[in-house]
């Protein structure tokens, strides 16, 4: 047994608070250890040397290295130590925080065990219960709907039906807020429950991530009314609305950085941005930006009056228009400093707040001691592309997908956006080289993979698009496939995921005879989704074996069923 | 290769930045995996898949399980992406953040690479220059010094000579801050940097760790004004004072707890504790206390009110009497979601603010995103005392302390309060069963390894005391120690500390030919401390071969030497 092959460290993803008398325990060993048993021996601190007991830990997840042995403590106060034994060979090991051995000298566990406080539940990190079982939609306001007739408007240079967008990263089709307000009762009707709009912020752009100022709303866009209007029938529909703040960068034209530009050091707002030199030029590029692009000089979050300034403007919006969220650009470029005050502002307003950033990576840094709920899940995308496009068997990618579920508690993991497609990478259907039924399939594993699924507008119409900029293409109200029974499973798939319950562990992930396993629990009864692909990389053809208590007894498409356990 | 042979994760201890354009990156690498070469690929994470460069990575540090690969990584702006690549037998594998493979695709860097975002100050975790080199002391004021005659007190029932305290734990010997004040020259002359006075605000005990007052200072201390002129006389000699909060728990006589014990439910400091009922009983006891003990109602950190409140017991000591930094008494069972908003306000008084935090095993997560600095290294007393006590070698020590080191990022190694003992354990002379030379050859450990070395009083003198309470025995003002050469080899060690300058990753601690080596910069040359025990656990005799440079050519003792490397 190498003392190398097991991971553990408490108050993190391996020890972690479900609710004020409970915790979640969780080892992990190398999959080349063949171990008979494993079990914790834990007990009130205090009293560790002399009382403690044994629980058996049931093996609950593996990824391509580990396998995941957990434990659920009972004990109040939650005060304990505990450490952990593990049989190999029919003799027992001892594993604490120094090390592993052959037995364990209780009375030293003061400088030896492992020690877990739940005694404080502004620390445990759970699901908010007005967010969950909420299926998100991504809507690009410049091209969901135009409340007027787009044409009219003098700045539009592109048709709304315009197929390819390819090369055109600056083109207006014309849509605004009004539009995406007209079309609430629509979003509702396929059971959205929250909406996120991408920047609303006046802007140059049609993307608007280069923000003018941070307390308007784009006259393009409708301006404050329409926004106004829009969040209160959102609202009224039972949606909640994430806004997107852009608080890394600032656009070229922002006041404060054309200040910069024009007084230099002598201006109030030098220091809000990181210039090397006495003012900022181009070429050679003196100052911080996104990416190193001229037009999106970077804000330095690490200044108080930065941080003073961008935490009223979050406050701003929830409070005077009742928002209910921020997804969080480029939020791994932003301080952590900075998004520690934010949440803790922001939540002075409404507890329920939900941050999202935008960590494209492993983002545990920027979860642990409540900086954002979760972030958006690329990773997700990576693992079931890998899937989709049968690179990956069934076997990795559900070691894959149980992976990512290990990296972070489990009250993060079910605060995770996951998402297939969004304006930044191609639509499921150009993924998929335009297979439908295997987009839906990719659909179905994201409506019952533990968190958030995101629903990129017009991806419930098999919409086309390649990369940036052709995945932004104007929504195609008109498609036929509205009235496809492709779409009405992805409907039916989306009211799942809402009706769906997650106890804690108790998703598991497997292969099971060459098929993609996936459980979840509806109304009290546990179900299983199943997926399989052709060696030909098609979907398997089989039928819905799901029961008439969710779905009505539809005909669902081959490539994925869905049974009672 | 088994891909769980290796650790590492972004923005942790794994990857931290030294400044705004250096990153140190570390590897674990399981001990068992025989690795020809280690390389870190790494370039700016924008252009990361056509623009890359490699880095040898440095076998920098082993603990028992582990090798750890270090590479200093140079980019400005540093806004990174990398990935490992390991040669075993000949042959190079690729590790990234989706695992280990034998190629690399750099196109998909963007959803597999490590990322890491240098580019934010505030975030780095950085040994305060305020701070460094300073050696701590310890003082309990009870029983250190009494400004007037202690006998004269009359509450005073135990004479300041009490050989044994040993079952006395309610003893009064009369020390006062008064007498702390007028020792300040003592502790100047002996090269102490920083003192850290347990609790000394109004209290029934003579610990005073149960507080009746967090804004006032007990009486039989002197009250206010001795604290005043303590703190106004050790900042005029260079010195630094921490005080101890207690804010796990009141006394159960506090005003507030007096309340809810009165009024119950009704009483406004009810949710300032964790009652279970009507009013709080100690028979069934129904409330949470520190260890179950009725005496000590732990406090409600979760609740905004007494967040607010014990923020401004923060900022008061500060403001009013520029104490200059916190020792937290059980940090770990107040709410991480305090510390945060504590450290936040403290450092809007002063930036330089230094918070240790009472952690007894491993600390991250009370050390990340700015919450302590540090914390008191109990883990250290438990590796040194297992070679001091002959039950480790050499190999096994340097492995352990350096295991140590690797919990956490280089800059919180830095502030950890190092100690040998404390008011909560034994003093060293007991620890090594009366020898002195043992003791002294532990403090030369300590006064060398990374971090603030905590002297406990009296320890200078080798003073004897068992477990607490017969640890706290009267200051020894007598001893015939102040005279000898142990004491001023305890004395010059002090001041080699002092002088000490550790570059990042510098500090190597190994096994060299059965010695325990331990290396270090004075004056910009290289040292190192060899120690070194006799098989029958006896400090090995040798002589001192430090040069003049460092100490003057005094006699050492046995059992260690310091040499030029």
């Amino acid at each position: 047994m190498r003392p190398s092959s097991f991971r553990h460290q408490s108050d993190s993803r391996y020890c972690f608070s479900l609710s004020v008398d409970k915790v979640l325990i969780r080892l992990a060993v190398a999959k080349e250890e063949e171990v008979e048993d494993v079990e914790v021996v834990y007990g009130d601190m205090f009293r560790f040397a002399s009382e403690h007991k044994d629980m058996k830990m049931a093996f609950a997840h593996e990824d391509a290295s580990f396998r995941y042995y957990e434990a659920i403590v009972t004990l109040f106060p939650m005060r304990i130590a505990y450490v952990f034994r593990v049989k190999q060979d029919g003799k027992w090991m001892y594993l604490c925080e120094t090390g592993l051995g052959e037995g364990y000298l209780f009375d030293l566990a003061f400088i030896s065990a492992f020690q877990f406080n739940g005694e404080n539940p502004n620390d445990f990190v759970l699901p908010n219960p007005t967010w969950r079982g909420r299926v998100f939609y991504q809507v690009f306001p410049e091209r969901f709907f135009s409340h007027l007739d787009a044409k009219a408007k003098p700045y539009v240079d592109t048709p709304w039906d315009h197929k390819s967008l390819k090369g055109k990263p600056r083109a207006f089709l014309g849509g605004d807020l009004w539009g995406v307000k007209d079309k609430l009762d629509y979003l509702a009707s396929i059971g959205v429950g929250a909406l996120y709009l991408t920047p609303i912020h006046p802007s140059p752009s049609n993307h608007k991530y280069d923000v003018l100022d941070y307390f308007e709303v784009d006259p393009s866009f409708g301006g404050k009314a329409a926004l106004f209007n829009l969040v209160k029938k959102a609202h009224g529909l039972g949606i909640k609305v994430m806004l997107d703040m852009v608080f890394n960068h600032t656009a070229y034209d922002h006041p404060f950085f054309r200040d910069v530009r024009q007084k230099g050091k002598d201006s109030p707002y030098y220091d809000w941005y990181f210039v090397n030199g006495d003012k900022p030029t181009a070429k050679p590029l003196n100052y911080l930006c996104f990416s190193r692009h001229f037009g999106m000089p970077k804000l330095n979050t690490n200044n108080p009056k930065v941080q003073r300034y961008l935490i009223s403007v979050g406050q701003y919006w929830m409070k005077e228009f009742d928002v209910d969220g921020y997804r969080l650009d480029v939020s791994d470029g932003v301080a952590h400093d900075f998004w520690i005050k934010f949440k803790i502002a922001l939540k002075e307003i409404d507890p329920d707040v939900l941050l999202i950033g935008e960590n494209w990576l492993n983002a545990e840094s920027y979860l642990g001691n409540d900086q954002f709920n979760g972030v958006m899940n690329y990773p997700f995308l990576g693992v079931a592309s890998g899937y989709l496009l049968g690179m990956k068997d069934a076997k990795q990618t559900a070691e894959g997908l149980e992976g990512l579920l290990m990296r972070y508690k489990d009250g993060h993991d079910a605060q995770m956006l996951n998402l297939l497609s969004s304006h930044d990478v191609q639509r499921t259907l150009n993924l998929c080289k335009g297979d439908k039924e295997l987009s839906l399939m990719g659909h179905a594993m994201l409506m019952f993979f533990p968190g958030f699924p995101m629903v990129y507008y017009g991806e419930e119409i098999f919409m086309e698009g390649g990369p940036d900029p052709d995945n932004r293409r104007g929504m195609e109200w008109g498609s036929e496939e509205f009235s496809s029974s492709l779409h009405q499973t992805f409907v039916s798939l989306m009211r799942l995921h809402c009706k769906r319950e997650f106890a804690q562990g108790q998703c598991h992930i497997r292969e099971k005879n060459g098929l993609l396993y996936m459980d979840f629990t509806l109304d009290g009864h546990g179900y299983a989704l199943w997926c399989n692909l052709t060696k030909e990389g098609k979907p398997f053809s089989g039928r819905l074996l799901l029961s008439n208590r969710c779905a009505g007894g539809e005909v669902w498409p081959k490539g994925f069923a869905v049974t009672e356990i």
